[in-house]
């Protein structure tokens, strides 16, 4: 039998142990399970970068994997621990908006969970760390063939994160930086479907942060000189904006959340 | 039958090749492990942090867990390798402290071996790297089933950790903080227990660093508006001081080392 | 049958999902291989910092595994993805000097192939993220016993890097700095077999950046006293300047790239 798959994505860092007892409460559940970790390294706290890049590696990873994700600022409060079936794979995390990026961009039906079965969490829950008390004993006992329904009822909505949203302006689309890569790229919330839909092919004229600049749309960054900017469509099908063998987000001066603006054609 | 589990714990960093260069006698030796990193970022030669994290993350991991750990600043001198079996797991390192808190803190019997026999190590051993020379084989050994006393002769102590020492003053009990994690929570030595034979339960007078200041003893970080102070029994049973969604270590400018004084009620 | 383990060396942080959708390729194609993370903290773009990293480690892992490496600044323009096969190990990245001091360093024979069967690599390919779309496949389909052959064909040369190169002056050698590892120790390109050649056996006469400074050659750190400097064979067979519990790259105040020159006897 195919070994099954769990990944991690965290705001825990790599210097405490708490990605690693998840991981020591998975391995005890299951113990052929597969455990890749997306990253731990989510900035403390920051839903939407958890979002991306959750939503970002998913994709690649064979049917039937078991993401679990935590960045969790709400933790021993209200918010709800919960799972996300799609057809390809299955999320477990608090409800806060972390896994639905993740969990709409693999398409087709879904359905929600809220995790109540304390039979499958460990014997005593702390109020601090769902991620090792609920969250990968969840996700074990998922992979180890457990239906979610067997973790808690079906639940009909989940919350929704706002920061994919692009608005329509006189003469301009307004989006925003999501993320900003190790290398400095910009990663931005347009859709490679946007940009055809707005007729953008060669160059895009664009105001990223506080500075007006048309790019050439590369589909290598060796298509520009060194330390020049350009816009490309990224892996993950969003555009990026970046400066070949240079940083992106210091040329620009932007941080996550700042506007960029395309203008029409 | 189950595979065989290895943790690592050390201050190599993950920049370097030294942690990968363990797993990869680990992997020769023995195949099948599952290989689990506790952490690579103890600050450089901290043996009390190294020591704090491998006990937090310890009790989780299934029983026949095999513990390598590595902050080893006497490497290459007559510190000995040893190996400390308890009734769930197997420790192995330096004989300098790093182990002791985590054998103790899983309570039982426990049996200490130095480290001798040169048929378990590398064929040649380097005065710089033990970690991969001595105690990566040893501990794939172990888990390939290997008994400790194969691997050297049974000691009969080990060097004892001075940190988690609490002195009663006056009118107050002095403990200190042990470790300070990524987001900023100050993990002080004193236990829950403590709290319990001191008769706090709703709120505790402490001396943080310098600052005086009670708080209220909490189950969730929201029960306290955002940016205010707390404290909590943290997921390792130990006090913590924290700030809602903000760093504690930051507001009351402590860093590892400090005192922390909890005064009588 | 031995599961095959795949490392992987690469400049993508640890933040960015790069990393995981490298794995998240392989699990999906080997779903036995042990994946190892060597490191993926290369710097940006550093070709020799990546090389060296990679050739330190992957001789300790065992016969048959496959090394993955991406440091690729010239992704998507015409520099060729290659695999080279020694009589060990098998080496899977960018043609770019990556892979050649790895490949030495392991002796024998080898081949030396250019990938080009696209029935190996994901079905769209990137401009930007070959690590992704053609190493992980290509690594991966190695470890399931397919023969470089099958994925393109044989060349007969790869880029070599210059910066293992040293230089002999009228009364020195002349090396350089190839590494600063976490800890601050200076890792030169002189091996210790040319030390032997110049006969250097109790102390060395260097200039290390700006600074002439004899050092004792030592076998462990601890034959110094506390922050004083010394000479080392480090693990990899190389030199290493060190500082006994210190930075040496503070102390002496070296980069990578930095003259490092010993004098003749």
């Amino acid at each position: 039998m195919r070994r099954p798959i769990i990944t991690l994505t965290t705001d825990f860092g790599s210097r405490d142990p708490y990605a690693a007892e998840m991981k020591a409460v998975i391995v005890g559940i299951s113990p052929n399970a597969t455990i890749v970790d997306i990253t731990h390294q989510v900035d403390k706290f920051n839903i939407s970068m958890g979002a991306y890049i959750l939503a970002s590696a998913c994709p690649y990873f064979p049917e039937g994997t078991v993401h679990a994700a935590v960045v969790d600022p709400g933790v021993g409060t209200k918010r709800r621990p919960i799972i996300v079936q799609t057809e390809r794979s299955c999320f477990v995390g608090p409800d806060n908006g972390l896994l639905a990026l993740a969990a709409r961009s693999i398409g087709g039906k879904m359905h929600i969970y809220s995790i109540t079965n304390r039979e499958f969490m460990l014997p005593s829950v702390s109020n601090t760390f769902h991620g090792r008390d609920i969250f990968a004993p969840a996700a074990a006992h998922l992979a180890n063939g457990r239906r979610p329904a067997d973790l808690g009822k079906e639940i009909h909505q989940m919350i929704s994160p706002g920061f994919m949203r692009t608005i329509r302006r006189k003469d301009a689309f307004e989006g925003q930086v999501i993320h900003i890569d190790d290398f400095g790229n910009i990663i931005t919330n347009f859709t490679a479907k946007q940009l055809q839909t707005m007729k953008i092919k060669d160059e895009a004229r664009l105001k990223i942060g506080e500075v007006k600049q048309t790019l050439k749309l590369c589909k290598a960054y060796g298509e520009v000189k060194k330390r020049q900017p350009l816009a490309i469509i990224g892996s993950s099908n969003l555009l990026e904006i970046s400066v070949n063998q240079d940083s992106a987000a210091s040329k620009f001066n932007v941080q996550v959340g700042n506007k960029i603006s395309i203008f029409c054609q």
